[in-house]
């Protein structure tokens, strides 16, 4: 047995790229991407894909260079998911819901060599490139703009302009020049917070890629080709993955700028959508369009939702529609799809609002998973599967990430004792199905991006009348959840800073506006409670749980969300007016 | 990028074993198997493997140890596949359909430690032994009987009995006793062909069943759940992979013993069966039914159907009565599924045999595979997609088995120019579908199992009338195909041997005893052809064409198969009659 060796042909690395070529040659006739009034084939998207591989290999783009992208559901953004790591380099999709603050950070510590910018961010990336330090020249990556594809106006320099490369890229490059060595080398990079201070670049193989891509189809049902409609960004864990898996699967990819009740029911009914996958915010757009738009769909679509736990009675408004909606838990630092309530027949005789707690439940793990548990913190131990022992989630298996780029310290804390530890807590079911019952300590969820407490906490705490800050979760219509800081204002400040005829309100404003001044509008507090002392126990801990109840109760002030007119703009758009 | 480092939260081997202890968490209320009365939960298959595995590691099995079963398809068969590899061990399924002398071969090449045999086979294992040279010592491997469950006899020593192996392992054997630390490791050891000079036995890897069992999963569309009806030998390809995904997608196994149309009626409407594989064969089985079983199903069965291309017409009788067949093509060497004939929804409102014609064509590559192609046999380049030239299908990809055991000669022949070559001729459609135009030179394809040309010249040339002897298929209403044998007699024997007035009945049937004498008898001629001389080329090379279109136009004698009425007896029992 030991005398067999590997060879060229059992031995190929596994990557999610060769699914572009497999679809060019078994769906020759099939629309990859319908993009307004673009259109591309299979043989079309390869082309052009390969086309741009030969124009990056050509500006010296190389094995683990990183070539950044800030843009929207377009083309361009899909195919860099390809072509990026066709010729060795990493991929790194910028959330475009990000300030320049924040993109700066991530571009310094990212070092990318190149940046794709998709035209409606133009003046973002001139405040970022003003952001970065002058004396630094490997912080500057070169920039490529992304037109709209049908504009024959160039506001930008021709050199670098992203349909220029493609028109000037080899097709005919041979493929084997496109081929990835090892399968754990890297395929893209995506950070997770946008924080100041020490950002979290995940670092995805492109082994891992492949692996969820086929576990992630087979969780999801999606049968051969499914119409994708794109309300979930690509820069989300590369779309959950779903951007190799539509080309795995012959599909067709619904590109959207904007995510509008709207656009989505238009698509839908237009292109006979089968599935989409977005965070239970876009139900919130589904319902609350205007009423023209609301019509309970001709055929089902299929929905898969995470990020945050979808309440029952939103789901089961959402599915009356004619959505079929599947919930799915996941974290960048597993490539994405890690849980699936898998829907068992027989439920669907159960009361429906008890259908919908099961349906919430966040499932169990997807194939490529090798094992996940919950344990006991202190003791390491597996909790029993009864339902209701808490612990935190814990995940082992190909798919989890290689580590955070330039961080071996929060790297070795993720993955100590043998797991991928997620911060999440939950229980276990009998049935082996898990449940998240509380947010992990530090992240807070709103419209599916995290937010981390401490880092909001700390911008509180640079204030200088603060004294003690804290930072929880408060529900929130929209976005699900929302920061709601507890601030005990400085002894000597008090009176000096905010007189004491200045109202609360003012003082509320006041920090709140600090905080929007350091950092991104969607992960400012939209609630400060002032408080003579934090609530805390014998050891001196701030008692969380005591503070989440009181969030739980309060109401944000809706001025300006309130309106039921939820108006052109992609969910990151919408956030950034906040 | 390069200082992010592997551990054993990210890097867990692929195999297809985890898959087991996940249905047992997963799916825990599920039935796994049903034999009969005999009815298996997921967590009790789970509980019975780690049993065994313990049992087999407390009689010394360890890594790389071949373990042999000869079983049909009971749950003994079924719960091997997950025992044997979980303690290192390498499964080796014997071919039922093979007599004593072929198997002895196997064993003396396999040498494995351990033989599981069904009481059915008791007397066929005995006369193995017997064949197996007395002074090789480690020729000889431990049997374990294998009874019916529910039997209460034990007519065979107590020590060696599978159920008591079951019951004395311990079940609470850490299952990080059984990890897997290289998915490289071999996981099963399959025979290509009964050969008696120069056996094949493909060592198919961990990494190469798992990535087949997710693909395969896919390509068939397997939804959760599935009611899978064995139908398909175990033996062959580890019943094409299917005993690993019905464990993934929480499935309940239905066990045949024997495979007849009354019983495959019946376990389907009792059971709801969803899916079922088979050799186009069995189609003629379900047909054939003495009327009485054949009704039109209550809810259409999906049926994967391969081993040799399914004629057009029984395809359409075979979907009248309710069967969804999908045509794939797969190989041992490439542990089952290669190409899968994806239907397109468009193709259902062509006519029907047009429809059947394309259901026809192998297809298109299943995703775990990296690439396919058909290549001119002369100069190694693709041939045009336009399914006209015809070349050798050729494929790669970390689903391609290891290598041959203790055969580098075959093994470099087959991986030779960084491709395995299938040795199947085909051509390459416009869409990307395969189609095999003609047997590979020397297979020929009867009832599914492969039977080399070569082997069955050899046999004919060993007997002392013949001078020249080629082999080519004929067509075979039942088998699809079956050997045809043309025939040369030596000058001076064809007086002496067979008298002028013997008639060429006589010497038919005087060659065709000497070939049912020394091989097994689905591989010998069922038609023997004498001519003066063999038609060849200028170079003396015999002209295999030639001989096909005589053979095509033969009738086979029917005494044996003629009878419509297919009685008791699985595939190989019918084939073991002839």
């Amino acid at each position: 047995m030991d005398k067999l060796v590997l060879c060229e042909a059992n031995n190929v690395p596994l990557t999610p790229i060769t699914f572009l070529k497999r679809a060019s040659e078994c769906y020759p006739k099939r629309t990859s991407i319908i993009d307004g009034q673009t259109r591309f084939t299979w043989p079309q998207t390869y082309d052009r894909c390969c086309r741009l591989a030969s124009s990056l290999l050509s500006l010296n783009i190389t094995k683990n260079d990183v070539v950044s992208i800030l843009a929207p559901n377009v083309p361009a953004m899909y195919e860099v998911h390809f072509s990026v790591p066709m010729t060795g380099a990493v991929l790194n999709p910028i959330n475009t819901r990000l300030d320049a603050k924040t993109i700066a950070v991530i571009i310094r510590h990212a070092e990318p060599k190149i940046l794709f910018v998709d035209y409606e961010f133009a003046s973002l990336i001139r405040e970022v490139l003003r952001l970065l330090p002058s004396g630094e020249s490997q912080a500057y990556p070169r920039i490529i703009f992304i037109n709209e594809i049908s504009s024959t106006v160039k506001p930008y320099s021709k050199e670098l302009d992203y349909e220029d490369l493609i028109r000037k890229g080899d097709p005919k490059v041979s493929s084997s020049m496109f081929c990835v060595h090892d399968e754990h080398d890297p395929i893209s990079l995506n950070y997770t917070s946008g924080t100041t201070s020490e950002p979290k670049g995940v670092v995805i193989s492109h082994r891992a890629a492949y692996l969820t891509v086929l576990s992630s189809i087979i969780s999801m049902e999606m049968r051969l080709f499914p119409v994708y409609l794109w309300t979930l960004p690509m820069f989300h864990s590369n779309g959950w993955t779903h951007t190799w898996s539509v080309a795995a699967r012959g599909g067709t990819n619904i590109c959207m700028r904007n995510v509008t009740a709207l656009d989505i029911y238009k698509n839908i009914e237009l292109y006979n959508v089968t599935h989409m996958s977005c965070v239970p915010t876009v139900f919130k757009i589904l319902l609350e369009g205007d009423g023209t738009d609301q019509t309970r769909l001709s055929r089902p679509v299929r929905v898969i939702t995470g990020g945050s736990p979808p309440p029952a009675a939103l789901l089961q408004k959402v599915q009356k529609l004619g959505f079929q909606v599947m919930h799915a838990y996941g974290l960048t630092e597993a490539t994405g799809s890690v849980l699936s309530c898998e829907w068992q027949d027989e439920w669907n005789r159960l009361p429906k609002h008890q259908q919908m707690q099961l349906k919430a439940r966040q499932g169990v793990s997807n194939l490529a998973i090798a094992e996940v548990d919950v344990k006991n913190t202190k003791t390491q131990e597996s909790v029993p599967r009864d339902g209701k022992t808490i612990g935190e989630i814990v995940i082992k298996g190909s798919t989890m990430m290689k580590g955070y780029l330039k961080n071996p310290k929060a790297t070795a804390e993720v993955f100590k004792d043998g797991w991928l530890n997620t911060g999440d807590i939950g229980v276990i079911y009998p049935d082996g199905h898990v449940e998240i019952k509380d947010r992990s300590k530090d992240i807070i969820i709103s419209g599916g991006e995290n937010i981390s407490r401490i880092e909001v906490e700390k911008v509180l705490y640079d204030h200088k009348k603060v004294m003690e800050a804290a930072v929880v979760a408060m529900p929130h219509s929209l976005w699900g959840e929302t920061p709601c800081a507890f601030v005990v204002l400085k002894k000597g400040e008090t009176n000096q800073g905010y007189g004491e005829k200045e109202s609360m309100k003012t003082k509320e404003k006041d920090l709140i506006k600090h905080c929007r001044e350091n950092m991104p509008h969607f992960m400012c507090p939209r609630k400060v409670v002032f408080l003579e002392e934090l609530p805390k126990n014998g050891n001196g801990k701030i008692l969380k749980p005591k503070l989440r109840e009181i969030a739980k109760g309060l109401v944000v002030d809706e001025d300006d969300t309130g309106s039921k007119k939820v108006q052109g703009g992609s969910v990151n758009q919408v956030s950034s007016r906040l």
